[in-house]
């Protein structure tokens, strides 16, 4: 039986499960409530991995779990991972029913969790605020279910559609709110992604600058001839920095990985490392969400990969001028029945500017 | 005493002051509510300049308006225009109060009618719901206040800043809903101005296309050199057409009042008409508001003029890459601390595009 009642404490274990919106990567965001006579009794959630999953966290804060429902954002696992299977632990607490939000799309659980429990007569149900729970881990159902991180590509902007001024100049387009919330974004990322060109013209840091607790997102370069400098200012803290690339040049290779670089060689397409094969790549290494920070020719191959799978752009309520530089560096595109058609899917104002949030056409939400 | 009830009255003789928003040009919309005991016993609003105003209307309507209490969007005229002072009807219908949303900065009426009223015997309040009551008539308040006309200037893009593919194709990159939009924008106005170029590039109509009872803008041309060909497909309708150019070629002016156009001189500026020159000469001819349709070019001069209070910019959820054409053609605009800053006042979605309405930073609203 699903009820109002379900609906509002599996939004509680929601809510928890945004706890760890920052530290569980490459685990996925999960909160748990459990709840004894219409009232919580303990609640939990995921922090890092390699810590108590959100069910085990709630269980050690309550005293007698006997009889309770356990609201849970994700189905609990069945499986010996670092931690051991949570649903062996409400089986154990004696637990009298489960309310999962929806299935793990991961293989090694994907409806087994809820099986068992079943098996040991629990009441199981399945399905509450299910495209909520989606959408708090979509890249961690993204990869388990295409092989793939969810992509986010950020622009920053004038409103007339500038990043920069012909001469590359661009600090500040953008204001200081604004670039607070792309820190936030990229707190929440699994990797930071740019191009080469980015780094040799900017030599940004790519950290996630926050005031609070944070796993640092890997940094990405793509850098299809090994062009990196190893005296990179990405290269000066303790964070991980991966460059992926299709030069075998050992020597070059060798000075990065002295420099503390993990390099990764994928196949070159079109003179420039295969995005699809960087993807797949990013993926295979438990990488959930990539937050993509390029400039007009990376974002321009991108938009013609498919790959990314939201676009954010701050849009500064100022005006540049039409010889500063565009988003998408797109000669080929001459007709105008052949422009790229995206979809709104969020406004929203962030001090004086706007963050727009637009997704491929083909992806529903 | 102003009350909350008298704020209700307000809102409601405000809805009604917009019934006039297509048609009461250049006469400011006025609405008007008679109240007695609490209870509305007739509405009114100003229709078209020449018929009665919004309280004649009213009182038109009334049983017997003695006692009642006159609510008003605009300071009563106390002055013999196109149809009687209100102020006189409001005594003789023996009114025992007014309540005015604001002065009227006419300088015909100015408080006079208030004081009119007040030597009468009848309680006189201002200023209920008075920003509410501006935002109605902006273009007539700025004509009366400054000599000038409101200006809005519209434009369309994609989201990555271009109005237009690098040939020129622009048909369409918004929806049709925006171009509805705009429709409804160029009827609210007193004229809809545009520069030669896109007349000679795209031979618009600029007429407002809309399903409702409208008193067609006049189509405003800027044409330095009297460029305006006499067969152009805005001359083909009952609307009027006025050029303005800096040049005094009287064959080419008399071809021009042939086809029906009224021709106007003002000085040139830079090669172009003296921006400030043609809105002086707008305003003088009573035009309120003004909707401007216009290429980069003309754009950039009215950036740099300050003249304009309010932008358009109808986004589309499209790319069409950076070999399209901008909004505003500044190439002298090269530094970063030299952009134009604006303020963002509004964001609404329209259909699967976003309005966008953005003011100078020196007006606060």
């Amino acid at each position: 039986m699903t009820s109002s009642q379900d609906a509002a404490f599996m939004a509680r274990a929601l809510k928890l499960a945004q706890n760890g919106l920052y530290t569980t990567d490459p685990n996925p965001h999960v909160g748990c409530v459990l709840v004894k006579h219409g009232e919580i009794i303990a609640e939990g959630w995921t922090q890092r991995a390699g810590y108590a999953h959100a069910e085990v966290d709630a269980l050690s804060r309550a005293d007698d779990a006997r009889g309770a429902t356990a609201y849970v954002t994700l189905e609990p696992c069945s499986h010996q991972g670092k931690t051991g299977p949570c649903t062996e632990a409400l089986i154990a607490a004696g637990v009298s029913r489960v309310v999962a939000a929806m299935q793990d799309p991961n293989p090694l659980v994907s409806g087994r969790g809820l099986q068992q429990l079943a098996a040991a007569g629990i009441e199981v149900v399945c399905g509450v605020l299910q495209s909520e729970a989606e959408n708090l881990n979509r890249g961690f159902f993204k990869r388990m279910s295409q092989g793939l991180p969810w992509i986010r590509s950020k622009l920053a902007m004038s409103l007339d559609g500038r990043t920069a001024m012909a001469s590359g100049e661009s600090q500040w387009i953008t204001s200081p709110q604004s670039r607070q919330d792309v820190q936030r974004w990229r707190a929440a990322s699994s990797a930071v992604l740019t191009g080469i060109d980015t780094v040799l013209a900017d030599d940004p840091s790519l950290s996630a600058r926050v005031d609070f607790d944070v796993v640092q997102p890997v940094k990405v370069v793509l850098d299809s001839r090994l062009r990196m400098p190893p005296a990179a200012r990405m290269l000066q803290d303790a964070a991980e920095v991966w460059i992926v690339t299709s030069s075998s040049d050992s020597v070059k290779r060798q000075r990065l990985l002295d420099a503390g670089c993990k390099v990764f060689q994928v196949e070159a397409q079109g003179g420039r490392t295969d995005l699809h094969q960087v993807c797949r790549l990013l993926a295979e290494r438990q990488i959930n969400t990539v937050w993509v920070e390029a400039g007009a020719t990376l974002n321009a191959a991108l938009l013609n990969s498919g790959l990314v799978d939201e676009w954010f752009i701050y849009m500064a309520p100022c005006i540049l001028g039409d010889s500063g530089r565009g988003l998408f560096r797109l000669p080929q595109l001459q007709r105008l029945q052949d422009k790229k058609q995206l979809y709104l899917a969020e406004a929203r104002q962030v001090g004086p500017d706007l963050r727009l949030q637009y997704r491929p056409q083909a992806i529903s939400d």
